[in-house]
């Protein structure tokens, strides 16, 4: 337990960090060196040219207009401003909904903090149990939170009624927010312009036939059992090996161009290089003239790949995407089992073509079960092995502890200025530093599950994340960092206690907690708006790869919200509010200025920064809801196991029906909004296929959807993009402020893992 | 405990009264009077006729052929002879499919009980412990099972090889016999003349609109979504109301025809009666002038309640049968998703017009979820709750503890014959009485749930009451029983050690479990071939009632399985036989014998008695396949327990890995099979229409459809009686030795909770 100037000085050190760090934004967004740094959505939308054209070679480079240092907290409203509407058609549908989770922490939590302050706090603080009782030691923190009552108190049904009263508002709020979210993603679909993946299917495990090619079975399939719908349809290409050459080559082009930089700046020399690893030994050779051959060896492979992989029936994999005549078509086949074999001929909605994560798609129907059940037991390893190291580094972190075990550092400890530095950062760091590593494992981890679409996989790893960061992280730093203290309680207790163990332990852990927000949420919402690693990338190459405009676009990197390593954090706030509201309302205030701050920085970086590699509708919200659900229980069972130890059991029958409720309410919830989640109603397929008869008879929709779902290594021509294009030209984007001159056309990144052709195609000219 | 001697007195006595009840049967079920009790089946297939017509006035009543006398058991052979395909023309698929639970009993249990004999039983038996420690009482079978091992044993590692071994083959045999349930449900699907059914989705929660009415929105919605597939709709009517009327009315024919036969026998004598209260006072009337009076004035009512339900748009319920032109049509439409607000516009695959629930078609969205709520919580309320009367009934079950509370009556228990008896007996029938109570409350509580066919029903309410029998009759019996041994380890233990606590007092319960299965297994089963209370109520009913055939055809009554009520009981074989197939394998024979003489008497029963109210094409095998899993898992996790307070550890962690690996072999097998009991192949819809236009060019669908889902008390037709027998025609059945006379063509028994005009339509002549 830190004390109450651990806590003050902790606060007050993150404040500054987080300052620092809006400062330092502050002052490098306005340098026009950076600009591609911190607006590449602009340049993407070839609504903003880069500012150095203009002006003198200075002002290239570093801004010297004053007037804009003072205003230097300028894209705090600016943030704010764009309407939500605009938002969507802006950044898209996930963006826009994916910055309204903050929104919802605020809604959720600013009336629970102010009743819970009206109520809860002048309840505890007149309790004086603490006072009283001697030999203990305790803190003002503690007054304040519900250690303060006596065991058997009647002051418990205050608490309970407030449980009561902020799970009524929860449910009210979730219910609202996910009725506004299903309104919106159902708007959004039925305002989308003709895109490919609204008539496709993807069909997985065409089974073999002896007499007939994949494509021919599929075809001969559909154009049965669909007699009236079918179109056409695409065969998927094993082309691991070939992306793996094109992004090789892409490597290789970078090297030439540095070599033929560096020649240019320096023309008497010519540069060389060693042939060996890393450039560190073997023969010496002309660079320029090495990697020219190295380059043409390699694209004469990848033709020879190409065709291999073009005319090779072993290169076909059992998948393919079957496209239908009608919305209404698709919708069906999309639904619907096709054989009474479920295991073969089955049929999804087909993602769009950038969010097709290529590599998956063949994994038959027995390796999938196998493979599931693998990452599954893997999964749980992780989660409950990982705890020991955690667990030996955090005891470390209680300074006093430390003190006993290693007296020899009590002097360095013991320094009045030093002790609180370590007490308030030890703990997170530790934390932070697990954290770091571990969304990338598990990231792979759900590549094994075969997972066919890259939101799927962000969603699938987002569960494992937030199930690691529930497991670790909350109930890790519960019980684990109480242990040096509870030792001998935890021995002699039964493992299902858990409720009433944990339950006991959180009243103590407030202060850990409070640590933790400042730490991972104010300073790191703070550094998420600097873009340090971006800023770092993008000069390195900026200095040794750009010779053109169309290069630096190129070494502009604008990220995209990594939606399975944002939410699951984000949503243990959620838990950490949830569970300390009725227990110790202290803690709020500090939630409720991490979501204000991370509302407005998620607000900014989807409006200035991020581009997202797919667009799949806020089809994450039903994962969010039932985490939200999920937490909410969670904080009523804990109150639960800590009101049963305080000797108040009437008070904790009182509660039973919460989780009940709780649970009910979710059914009800999944029931009511779910399906437009996953489902795609008849009804509105059949109203989009009307209008657009009427609208567009003379429509090729074959020609359409020719190529769309082409392996990307395989496209000559971005389909997208000019999907994209046409759409914007028919809804002319509503006015900005920017100007607008179309140097760079919205560049989509592809799947990455299956490399991309971007560096062909970007060099088109722009019609 | 029992002893030894115990349990052959019980055996003793439970072999006798099942004998006696097989002897009965044997003579009851040759006396021509008896044959409609016994052999209702045959004469709804119209093979049979009574053998009544023949013979001398003694002969009608009494078989007096002494050689049928001698082959009194050749029933038991007769009914292994039919062989499944025919079973499955003659009884339907559902009951062909129940009887071979039990046979997968016997694939389960023969082969592990030889194993267990083989290897478990010489382990435990040369072990000796309890011979070797003094003040224990123990017996002869606890020397044949695990009890016998010491503490920290080596010979647990032959205990966890045989778990494992025998979880292996339980996957092996589940997985086949799902395997050939779900070709059997395909091809009986796939053989299945035209039906109604096939073309016909129900929906319900038809939204309503302000300018039209249900009967125009519905055909509206339906003409503009699937405009090339549907063809029209039935709507559906509240009826429940006018099916009461109906019902009543039976009723007072019923007593109008008693006085009438009453007159018949005695001319001289008019029949009176007192109109009052069960007939008890009130004025003294004519009887038969009375009822038919009565009669008179509720046919007046009926025709007004009738007309009044045809024209009041109130009584139109928000629902309607929607039917399409193809199979593939109402495929789709069944298994889509219709609007965007997933709560209207239900859509769901007809049930078989017999298998409809009328009462449930109309609860709003809302309200089922909030009648589920209610449900499950008096649901659980009602599983936990129940165990105190059982308990307290119970633990007085043991003679020895009852001596020790009520000396007074030692005289009584130590009397020698006595003491077995009561011993053998009481436990199990104190449950019995329990149980018999118990699934008629459960299938009301599955009514108010809200499903809308009965075999949805029978499903649910099976579920309902296999967790009860799980937690009170096996768990309830395994800790409460042992609660008076017991009592002070139980206090000081956690709930959580629930699989220690549970699997140690596991082995000490196997005797009472021998006992219960002979009582309620076999002694059950041969009461269930006797038929007393079909027998008793045919006979009261021919006495009074009968004045034709027509009429003993009417007071004949197959009956049906009840699903809900005999599936769940021959789970908790399932569950005790692998429980203790590691544990006692004494067990295990008792449980052999229960399955093969239940398959015997079920077979027999299902040819030529049980007539099934529906044909679902057992639905319910995902059903019964989950609850074999679970019995597998509680049998790892108990031996897991058991072990875990044996003083091995090592060999607790070994067993680890088999409820993960069940687990996963549930979820495999669901992702397998699941699907064809849920979803309906467009494959197979597309060939069956093929099949149909090029058999059958001219078939007029909508006159074949007009009336099939009209509410039973419209019917003026039975639509479902004429498929039977068209179906009947094109596939007579393979020759009988039955002769055939076609008195009584199939009358279909519908919804008996909303009435049906039997009365009516089984007068018009057959075809």
């Amino acid at each position: 337990m830190g004390s109450l100037t651990d806590i003050g000085v902790s606060a007050g050190i993150n404040i500054l960090s987080a300052l620092g760090f809006l400062l330092a934004f502050a002052v490098l967004r306005i340098q026009p060196i950076n600009d591609r740094v911190y607006f590449p959505k602009w340049y993407l939308k070839g609504t903003r040219s880069s500012p150095r054209h203009l002006g003198t070679v200075i002002s290239k480079f570093v801004n010297a207009d004053m007037s804009t240092y003072i205003r230097f907290l300028n894209w705090m409203p600016a943030a704010l401003r764009m309407p939500e509407p605009e938002l969507i058609e802006h950044a898209g549908l996930d963006s826009a909904v994916y910055v309204r989770i903050y929104l919802l922490g605020l809604k959720i939590f600013v009336p629970i903090a102010l009743l819970a302050f009206a109520v809860l706090v002048p309840v505890n603080w007149t309790s004086g149990t603490l006072e009283n009782e001697k030999g203990l030691s305790y803190d003002q923190i503690d007054k304040l939170s519900i250690s303060n009552l006596g065991k058997g108190s009647k002051r418990f049904w205050a608490h309970i009624a407030m449980c009561y009263v902020f799970t009524f508002w929860v449910f009210f709020v979730l219910f609202h927010e996910y009725k506004v979210v299903t309104t919106m993603r159902l708007r959004f679909l039925a305002n989308q312009n003709r895109r490919p993946d609204q008539y496709t299917v993807l069909v997985r495990n065409v089974p073999p036939d002896p007499d007939e090619t994949v494509s021919e079975h599929v075809e001969h399939f559909f154009a049965v059992n669909h007699c009236d719908h079918y179109l056409s349809h695409q065969i998927v290409y094993n082309a691991n090996h070939l992306s793996g050459l094109v992004e090789k080559k892409k490597g290789l082009q970078n090297w030439l161009i540095y070599y033929e930089n560096k020649h240019a700046k320096n023309p008497a020399k010519k540069p060389t290089m060693k042939t060996g690893l890393w450039g560190l030994w073997g023969q010496r050779v002309d660079a320029i003239e090495y990697y020219k051959k190295e380059i043409e060896e390699l694209c004469k492979q990848e033709d020879e790949e190409r065709q291999k992989v073009i005319t090779d029936p072993n290169s076909i994999m059992p998948a393919a995407f079957v496209s239908f005549k009608t919305r209404w078509g698709a919708a069906v086949c999309a639904q619907t089992q096709q054989t009474s074999n479920p295991t073969v001929w089955l049929t999804e909605w087909a993602p769009e073509p950038r969010d097709v994560y290529w590599a998956n798609l063949a994994i038959p129907y027995v390796e999938l079960s196998v493979r599931r059940l693998i990452i599954a037991v893997s999964f749980f390893f992780l989660t409950f092995f990982f705890m020991v190291p955690i667990a030996i580094v955090q005891s470390l972190a209680n300074l006093d502890d430390i003190e006993k075990v290693l007296p020899f550092l009590k002097p360095i400890i013991e320094r009045n200025s030093l002790r609180p530095v370590i007490q308030g950062f030890l703990p997170g760091i530790v934390l932070k530093i697990f954290l770091i590593l571990l969304p990338t494992i598990l990231m792979a981890m759900s590549k094994i599950e075969g997972h066919t679409s890259l939101s799927g996989l962000d969603r699938k790893t987002a569960t494992k994340y937030y199930v690691f960061l529930f497991v670790n992280v909350f109930l890790g730093s519960v019980i684990t960092g109480t242990a040096f203290q509870q030792l001998d309680n935890f021995i002699h207790q039964s493992a299902n206690k858990i409720p009433e163990v944990v339950g006991e332990s959180i009243p103590m852990k407030a202060t850990f907690f409070m640590t933790y927000i400042m730490v991972d949420g104010w300073a790191g919402v703070a550094a998420e708006v600097l873009r340090l690693k971006p800023l770092v990338i993008f000069h390195i190459k900026n200095a040794f790869l750009v010779r053109t405009e169309h290069d630096r676009e190129q070494a502009m990197d604008p990220g995209s919200l990594d939606f399975y390593n944002t939410e699951p954090r984000l949503q243990l706030y959620f838990l950490l509010g949830l569970v300390y509201a009725v227990v110790t309302p202290m803690l709020l205030p500090f939630i409720i200025v991490f979501f204000s701050l991370a509302y407005l920085v998620f607000r900014h970086q989807i409006i200035n920064v991020y581009n997202q590699q797919y667009e799949s509708g806020a089809q994450f919200w039903p994962d969010v809801h039932m985490r939200l659900i999920i937490a909410l229980m969670v904080s009523q069972i804990l109150l639960l196991g800590l009101l049963s130890t305080q000797e108040a059991e009437k008070s904790t029958i009182a509660l039973l029906p919460l989780p009940v409720l709780s649970l009910w309410f979710h059914y009800v919830c999944k029931g009511r909004f779910e399906p437009a989640f996953v489902k795609f109603p008849l009804q509105d397929a059949m109203v989009k296929d009307t209008l657009e008869r009427a609208n567009d008879p003379t429509l090729n929709l074959r020609d359409y959807l020719k190529g769309a779902y082409v392996h990307p290594v395989f496209q000559k021509n971005d389909i997208y993009e000019l999907v994209t294009i046409d759409e914007e030209e028919k809804n002319p984007l509503v006015v900005t402020k920017r100007q607008s001159r179309m140097t760079t056309p919205g560049g989509s990144k592809f799947n990455s893992s299956s490399g991309t052709n971007e560096g062909e195609f970007s060099r088109i000219p722009p019609p």
